[in-house]
Order: C-alpha cells, then structure tokens, then sequence
C-alpha cells in the first residue's frame, strides 16, 4: 500500500503537478489516454459511476471534510495516487483564480456504436468545434434521460478541461463513440435508428414532427450546418422556428430545444423530478 | 469632411487602437458608454437598427469589397472615426487570432421599464454572472420573437465583448434595462404582466403552465437560483422536468426552453421562418 498513501506536495515543478497541468493540450490527453475533473462534487460522481481515477489532488483546508474523505477512500480502493497540495498549486493546475479544493485525473472511456444499440434518443453531432457547445450538450443530453452522444468526423474534445467544466459533472453519464459519416449511416439504418437533421432549409418544424422511439438527432456544424450528404440520408429534417435578425440559433439551445421536444413526446420518461 | 476622412493607422500604440482595445474592461466600458462589435455583418446590424457608431476599424484587404464600402458609407453619415488597420493590429484590438475584418465601436444603450409597457414577453434574469451565458439568452431572445430584457440586481455586462459575441448581432435588436427586484415588483404588477419564475422545487411543468398574453419569464442566477423574495412574488413557478445525475441545466439553455415553450403556446407568432 505504499505507493497508495497521501503525500503532499509543495512544488509546482513537481512532475505529478506537469503532468495535471498538462492535460489541458489535446495531445497530451491523447497521449495519456486521460483528463481531468474538478470539484469533489465532480469527481464523486466519476467515482459513482465507475470512472476509473488515477490521481486525485486535494487542498488541506478540505482534506479532512467528510465528502473529501469519501473520495480519498475510494482513490484508494482504486489503487489512485493521492496528493495533498496547496490552493495555490491547485490554481497552477487548473489555470484558473479560485480553484476548486480538488482535482481529479480520470481515464478516458470511448463507447462503440454498438454499445447504443439499446438506446432510445441518440445525439449526433457533426464536426462541433466548440468544446462549450458539446460540454453543454452532454449536460442536457444527461439531463433529459438520453445517454449516447456520437461525434462524427474531425469534432472538438469531449474531453477538453473546457468541455469538461461546462458539463457539470454530466460527461460522466453519457457514452460517446466516434464515427465517420459513413460508418454512422451503415450502422443506423442497419439497427433500425431513424435520423432527423435539424435543417434551416426544412419547411416542418420540431413540434410538428412525431419522433419515432428509435431517434437519432443529428445536428451540423456551428457555421455550416449538416454536411449535404448527411442532409439526404436523413429520414426527416426538421426546422426550429425563427423570428427576429438571428438567423440561427447557438447550437447548444438548437439541441436543448430539440431534446425537450422529443422528450415531452415520450411523457417525460424516466424523469425524476 | 476632414475629421470623417478614412486614416491609416500603423501603431499599436495608436490613441484609437488603445481605445478600442480598453473595452475590454467594464470600467472603461463604462467611463465611456461604448462597447466593441466585431465583423462586418454584425456591425451592418447595429447601423441597421439606427445603434450610434463612433468609430470604424477595417483591415486594408476588405476595405473595397461592397458590404464594407457600405458600412464605410454608413459611418461617413455618422460621422464616425474611421480607420484602416492592418489585419495584425485588429488582432490586437480583439485580442485574437484570425481576428474578424472589422470592429466597431457604438455607444451604448439603455432602456427604462416603461420603454416594456407593450411587450408581449420579456425576459427578466436576477443576478446572471457568465457573460457568454447573458449573449447567448439575447440570441435566444431576438431569435422567439421577443425583444425586451431586464437585468435585476448586480449582473455582469450585457456590453462585454463575451457577451457580444455570443450574441452574435442580435444583440441589437433587444433592449436591456437595469432594475432593483423593488422597482422591479411594482412595475410588473402596475403594468399587468404575470411573472414566471423557473423553480427547482416547483412540481409545475413549464409545458403544463398556460403563459399569459403579457408574461415575463424569470430566471434566476446560474448558482443560487431565484431569489426568496422574487419567488414568493411570482404568479407561478414552474420547472423543466429533468432526469440522469444533473440536477440544473446550463441557465442559457433553461431560458431557451421557456421561451420556447411560450412562443409555441403563441402558434410562433411573428415566425419569419
């Protein structure tokens, strides 16, 4: 169990604290196949759900709280290496003023697009550039009893610190596969999934639209939409009303509007509250 | 004519570049009761809808192409400041690479509550703190065919450019007013709106709630909700179902859902499309 006790550490030049640091480059998430967590609220729902953790960092003022105790336990258990550091390093890590008390680094988890063959409501998003954007999306997708997010083609990083934070602890039950466009349409007519585009071109609009309980929303790009071929595999394409300059909604509110709509006509399904 | 004749500026050291890049900070904001607008099409809005430009910043590779040379035109009429920067020292202004062709600086502007008498439905948010959230509600709400905003309480600037950016234009076409949640009250009863406070303890759905003609949709700050007394002064509360782990959705996106929904009950009056 030595390798597994706490230790603290006091430099910022200390190579556990770099390699934290270090995974705000894409690169070097790619490289250590991880990313990181913060806030004990986070990385306690990481741990519910099995998330395997390999490095928890936690300030003195809360090491010994009963929620952080909680999680150091199960760091523990799950053979994590755990560090105590000063608010101040932590700020170092997290690149951020008033950083949260503590830091977890997790493994990444890739699902197959087989893993959703169950799956009711599917998000599909093509070529999202905004971490923001799909930190949100995951959030909403959790928050209205969906599980499965596909990104198709070159896509920002679901496990960007960015993507992470703006997910709220949600990117942690949701399962995301990655997919080339023609991959994704082989295995969506093969199981029996209908696709629906949301399309500026569309003349039927969202809530005119009766989703079929194997759902797939697809959704394009920030500035170009869907690809055109994606367009014309689509079973439907349905638009979101507009009035007013805008021309378009973020996308992140397209897809929340989007996943309310299909969710109200399921009854609300699995809502808990 | 002189002063409105087109200058070449070379410096970063330059009294308008430094200027233009001072609005980055709220004080200076402030101070000079402006804000900065980036890229042609959004600055063609503000001009479009009669906003006050001072000042007109486009880099040397666009300055003939037609939209440009009309926006130029425009300023002219204004009397604005305008100047032709190069594409490094609009990098400078913005703070960002690939910056946009063209910023603008346009004074700021300020409604009063009884500018809101005829609105059909208005936005009120108490203390919002993300400023990309703020932008994102504004492009929300040019997008539903309102275009009334009220910020209650200390909340952060709707003339970020965070804000701005994300609101993508449309940001001219709401108008914003301040109130204290005092004046705020008096105001919404005298004039006949019934308020509508998203509440995590309402057992109301937002989708079983019928919404007035005149409706003001509250939504409280991104932490702490609404506020007690606000609460307690509502018409009604009403909740998004949620489910999964989350227990809130991001605060742009449970506005979008409301409004939304409001517009629907309205047949999506005034849709252009």
């Amino acid at each position: 169990m030595k390798d597994n006790e706490t230790v603290l550490i006091t430099s910022s030049q200390n190579a556990q604290i770099k390699f934290a640091r270090s995974l705000d480059k894409k690169k070097d998430r790619y490289f250590h196949n991880a990313f990181r967590a913060e806030g004990v609220r986070h990385i306690k729902e990481g741990l519910d759900l099995k998330w395997k953790l390999l490095s928890l960092f936690v300030s003195p003022e809360v090491q010994d709280r009963p929620h952080v105790k909680e999680i150091i336990q199960i760091a523990r258990v799950q053979d994590a290496r755990i560090s105590v550091v000063s608010s101040r390093l932590l700020e170092t890590i997290t690149n951020r003023e008033n950083a949260q008390n503590a830091v977890g680094i997790f493994v990444q988890k890739w699902a197959e697009l087989d893993d959703f063959i169950n799956e009711k409501t599917i998000v599909a998003l093509e070529r999202p550039k905004d971490p923001g954007n799909l930190g949100t999306i995951m959030r909403t997708i959790d928050a209205t009893n969906c599980r499965s997010l596909i990104l198709l083609e070159e896509s920002c990083d679901p496990y960007s610190t960015e993507a992470i934070r703006a997910a709220m602890g949600s990117s942690f039950a949701v399962k995301i596969a990655k997919a080339n466009i023609t991959n994704f349409l082989k295995w969506q007519t093969a199981n029996g999934f209908l696709l629906y585009g949301t399309h500026v071109k569309s003349t039927r609009l969202h809530t005119e639209t009766e989703f079929s309980a194997k759902s797939i929303l697809l959704m394009g790009n920030e500035q170009s939409g869907i690809d055109d071929e994606l367009a014309n595999a689509c079973d439907a394409l349905v638009k979101l009303p507009m009035a007013g300059r805008a021309d378009s909604l973020n996308l992140a509110i397209a897809t929340g509007i989007c996943l309310y709509e299909i969710w109200r006509q399921s009854g609300f399904q699995g809502r808990k509250s």
